[in-house]
């Protein structure tokens, strides 16, 4: 089976939006082993909407669009679809009981418009949209296999993930097991130019890298006939990899790292609490995202200013004039004023100049200093993460972030 | 005119790689009054890239395409574009004297596939590559015109700026003028119905709407002779929506709520701090995404914990225990402490309950304080923001982190 990635919408045309959509439904149909030679997008317009549809089926066996099932005049991605499938429209009326739903718990009136998204094709399978009010549908007919899905990227994901995956599944005798592999501190280039012979030679499992907000992160993909089998395929490649990169394998499904320093802290039952000066709150907004972190997360400060760094940490006035706000002994005394002040086993936090201004000669943008205290003693690092390019500020503090969080997971 | 963009790589197709090229290229052909109806992707493969030019030719005149200009056996853009324009490769020494400096200035041998980059089809106009050894091609005839640039974002956007703009810029008389309404506490069908009639019947300027991280964006633009008729054209439009949303809408142009309440606080010169639970961190977080921040803004804290209110905040033991951590009471006086303690002029804080556990049936997830304390008095308001869903962590922590700003931005 091959597949087509059709996305609708004249925001992506206008580049308002970067197609993230695209890029999602590539990598999982890779991971499903469904070839897809083409990527579209098309704007909000019957009559190119019509002739990309009927193109897209000319090439592939199945065609997944993303956007235009909203409730607006020019959300008009299923009403084009089922013309190609000479199907009516007609009222499913658990979408629009789902869609009063939502309403009635925001609060706000559910204006007409809105029920245009329960009106789906007649016969078509629904896919039930657990983050918004336009349902998903999937329509067979022909020997071709339509599947539609909302163009926020939030509802698209869980869509594909909760409903479309297992219907592609479905029509499979092979069961296909995925692991992710999490490497941090290490570039892509330098994993993919190690593991090369590994990727190209490799059929079963395959090994796929993507680089993902400063990480990269390797997919292992087996087929076979049943899932322990592709766990006893798929087994081997892991140790391999975590063989080749001990310092850098951080997890393997972990999603990310604030996902593994929570797992790590619940496991080790420890509390933590992050001081943070040039990320602001990332960290500690990052960590609140995994639920039930408030058994280990006490708290944190964003110490913006000096006085702040005085009041709300304890950090001493002579070290801020002797060594400056961005120094080793600052950041020091900013991990052992938080844990002190919120009388946790851990404190972390983090100093540095995320620019465009504030650097000088000796303390340039990019310069960062990293501490983390607990049962181990005090640790200190630098890093210097400008690569001298415009607008890297949101770089330097997610890379400041990334570097923190997997300093306190090393430690922990 | 209008332009169809073609994007060139097995990497697009397999989801290693967001295509932000299309992004970038639709909104600088957009800002240059130049239509684009469509984009497309397609891989390394010579005949579905001929079909794919040949596809774009019959629908647009100029066709724009990234990738495939590089060293290696499967970069066959130009040799592709080539023959459907019937013309013939010739070496272009400049380039390859160009390429060879490249080589000589970071000490590495210059294999000798990176000398096909330096043969170009005859006659046609070469777009210099000043950030990498590929050079970028423009050929017109017949009528129609390929522009082909390098797939690395930093070498495509460095040409297309430099050297493609100015090409393009000759060729047309309009100018292209957009602003954006933001929009918040309002949804996008809302804002939709109540302007139907003005967007779908107006061609000059036009409206177009879309939702974006919780809030409406409203595109107006204008094309015109001149930069002065086309914003003569825009603003009684801006002023139209602003007067059907007197309390939604909340700048024009400001990119998002944080850039708005950062310009805010700067106009006013006023500082604040800001106190978090549920959002842990995320509103200080994104403020500090502006640069020079660190005037207005002294610090915050994550008082995730009843502790931390207490310690860090002042909250008193009797209010956490008579009214709870998810009461208007303790988000007043979280507000009140941050501004104290860090000695600002506003304090903003917020407390809730994010789920998916905590909930109580009197206190249910997604119920939220938000609370801002200034010059003009004490403010709290509650929210409940809960869709009954699963997995709405983040939604609910995204949207009062919204509703916080906002309030600021409504009160400062």
């Amino acid at each position: 089976m091959n597949a087509e990635i059709l996305c609708v919408g004249t925001e992506l045309l206008l580049g308002d939006i970067v197609n993230t959509n695209a890029a999602y439904l590539s990598r999982e149909l890779a991971a499903l082993g469904i070839g897809c030679y083409y990527q579209s997008v098309v704007g909000d317009n019957a009559q190119r909407l019509r002739e990309s549809v009927s193109l897209a089926f000319s090439r592939a066996d199945m065609v997944i669009t993303t956007g235009g099932l909203g409730p607006t005049y020019d959300d008009i991605t299923k009403e084009v679809v089922a013309e190609y499938f000479g199907l009516e429209m007609e009222l499913h009326q658990p979408s629009l009981d789902h869609i009063h739903d939502i309403f009635t718990k925001i609060g706000r009136p559910c204006t007409k418009n809105n029920e245009k998204q329960a009106y789906l094709p007649k016969g078509a399978t629904v896919l039930d949209n657990e983050r918004g009010t336009a349902p998903g549908i999937a329509i067979e007919a022909g020997g071709k296999v339509a599947v539609m899905l909302p163009g926020p990227p939030s509802e698209m994901k869980a869509m594909f993930e909760g409903k479309v995956k297992p219907f592609l599944q479905a029509k499979t005798d092979r069961v296909l097991r995925s692991h992710t592999i999490h490497l941090f501190g290490v570039g892509e280039s330098s994993v993919e130019s190690q593991l090369h012979d590994a990727m190209v030679e490799r059929t079963n499992p395959t090994i796929a890298p993507y680089a993902k907000m400063g990480e990269v992160q390797l997919r292992v993909t087996a087929s076979a006939k049943d899932e322990a089998e592709a766990e006893t395929l798929i087994q081997p490649v892991i140790d391999e990899i975590t063989a080749l990169f001990p310092d850098n394998v951080y997890g393997v499904d972990v999603e990310n790292l604030q996902t593994a320093l929570a797992r790590r802290l619940f496991e080790k039952e420890m509390t933590i609490a992050i001081a943070e000066s040039c990320t602001g709150g990332m960290i500690a907004a990052r960590l609140t995202e995994i639920p039930g972190i408030s058994k280990s997360l006490a708290g944190g400060v964003v110490s913006y200013s000096d006085e702040s760094k005085m009041k709300l940490l304890g950090v001493s006035e002579d070290t801020l004039s002797a060594h400056g706000a961005v120094s080793p002994e600052t950041a020091l005394e900013m991990a052992k004023g938080v844990k002190e002040k919120l009388g946790v086993q851990v404190g972390l936090s983090v100093t540095g100049i995320a620019g465009p201004d504030g650097g000088t000669p000796e303390k340039p943008v990019g310069l960062c200093y990293i501490a983390c205290v607990g049962s181990w003693g005090e640790e200190v690092s630098e890093m210097r993460l400008s690569r001298g390019m415009r607008d890297e500020r949101e770089f330097i503090r997610n890379y400041t972030c990334l570097n923190a969080m997997n300093m306190a997971l090393k430690l922990i």
